[in-house]
């Protein structure tokens, strides 16, 4: 409840709004500071007796460092809240605060699950026919080999097939060129790994130009390029909306809608958000969540990286 | 006056724009079909007998294999014009044709100058005060190595200090973290180096959300970010036109405008137009490649990468 510039009052909105369209309190396990919690709950009319709320009153800033953070604010609500999840009291984990702490967590206090390389955190690319689509690694996987870009695809794959919806996704390989054999080092080395991976539906390479249409479903590329294009996304929407145009297809760029994105690969959900998330992204998160936990995406994660199902491993 | 998906009638309208605004047609030899462009030129008016044509009847395709057509197509008019550019018969060279075949022709009909690792192409990044961004490698380096970007930031400083008038350019290395030390392995080596090269204005590192913003003029990266973002800031111009919003910033995203980006780091200029160039393409590519003539832009890289000149290097 501590994470993001607008925590804890939009924190506190989302969970009022997840409440609101019939969502059930006792699968919330609210953590911050007990008193400022129970205040804004009493003040929007939420039920406390509903809702568990754990108390941990530290906040790790925005600009702290990951590691040092999370070993010496013990109490801050990323933490605390890691320790429950490896403890297996909480089921998943959604936070708008430091990314770095979150992702600290998603490594150390849980695991990745066996088999994954590297876990990893997708982005959605909007497209004009109202579909998403999802590119990853978006930012923490600078530097990748091409059996991590496979692994994106059979990860990005089972998100948007499972958590999404999308049936049957389509893999792109984000490239500068059309034709196998185009690009860079890496990607000309990913490419026939990806043509042999099972499991996932591979449509060659798409470029720049492609990102924004409704070419492939899931877009895989390393996480320098990723977050490039994550940003400059970003920037285009902040454009048009500074430049006060209103269009229904920029609208859809408005990160809100999405609420954050998962951690992949790892043991259990975890959720990042947007340091400036208010109350709709709050909602989405705990959706996002709840579809996680009851479609139990990291055990189909779990079982398409078994060893069996991996012969190219 | 072949190349480009419009040709040869909006390159010869491009010819009459440039004439009309006052430009010399002595300056001028046109490349194609004598007959076919002399009857064009008499339908726009334009008298013959102050250009100079030059009969280059075939054309290369823009599907066809560079290498390949080149050697194969001695008289079509991109080869023909390196013939004359390596010759001393011209002084730069313009085509809005097959991409790949302008660049085997200026790496190997012309030369790359001494001391240049790799020859570069840049896009221009319009930004929302009206001023203009210059990033690069766009597309044709996918592979860099440290010293590859601090060439690239050497010679886009000379390019748009001296081509594009802007005063003490700032460089940017385009990374997705701001502090010294972020990003992947090749920004993190080239950071440094960039820091203690002579002649530029370093300002660390940019990232994504920057890139249309006004906070460096030459921005540098490896050839497969640059082009994705190339790709995906033009498909932000359809997305932009087919939905017909109409905003003056993002009409400075049109091609038309610039023309052409020019290959730097050759011994002559050398400028390669959009495929889909029109005749306000052609004419700003002519005044271009002037400006890249009379300020001598091959000399002021020369001078930059004399010996004497790069203690780094």
């Amino acid at each position: 409840m501590l994470g993001g510039d607008f925590a804890p009052l939009e924190a506190v909105k989302g969970v009022l709004r997840y409440l609101n369209a019939g969502g059930s309190g006792d699968r919330l396990v609210l953590l911050g500071d007990e008193t400022v919690i129970a205040d804004l709950l009493r003040t929007h009319g939420i039920p406390t007796n509903e809702l568990t709320i754990v108390h941990a009153p530290e906040a790790i800033d925005m600009h702290e460092h990951p590691t040092k953070a999370l070993k010496e604010k013990r109490s801050s609500s990323i933490a605390v809240g890691f320790g429950l999840l490896a403890a297996g009291r909480i089921d998943a984990i959604i936070s708008a605060g430091n990314t770095g702490a979150m992702l600290v967590g998603a490594m150390f206090s849980i695991k990745p699950l066996p088999g994954i390389l590297r876990p990893t955190i997708g982005a959605y690319m909007p497209r004009e026919n109202g579909s998403l689509g999802f590119l990853l690694d978006a930012g923490i996987n600078a530097d990748c080999k091409p059996e991590h870009l496979v692994q994106f695809a059979t990860l990005g794959t089972l998100f948007v097939k499972h958590i999404l919806g999308i049936e049957d996704p389509r893999v792109g390989l984000l490239n500068i060129g059309e034709e196998e054999g185009k690009g860079n080092i890496l990607a000309q080395a990913a490419y026939p790994l990806l043509k042999e991976c099972p499991g996932i539906r591979f449509i060659g390479n798409i470029e720049g130009r492609d990102i924004l249409m409704d070419k492939a479903d899931v877009m895989v590329c390393e996480g320098f390029t990723g977050n490039v294009v994550l940003k400059l996304a970003e920037s285009v929407y902040d454009i048009v909306k500074r430049r006060n145009i209103r269009d229904e297809y920029f609208d859809t760029f408005n990160y809100e809608t999405y609420g954050g994105v998962p951690v992949l690969g790892v043991e259990k959900p975890v959720i990042i958000g947007h340091g400036i998330s208010g109350a709709e992204a709050f909602h989405n998160m705990i959706l996002m969540a709840e579809r996680m936990i009851d479609n139990d995406l990291p055990g189909l994660i779990r079982e398409a990286f078994a060893p069996a199902n991996t012969p190219g491993a």
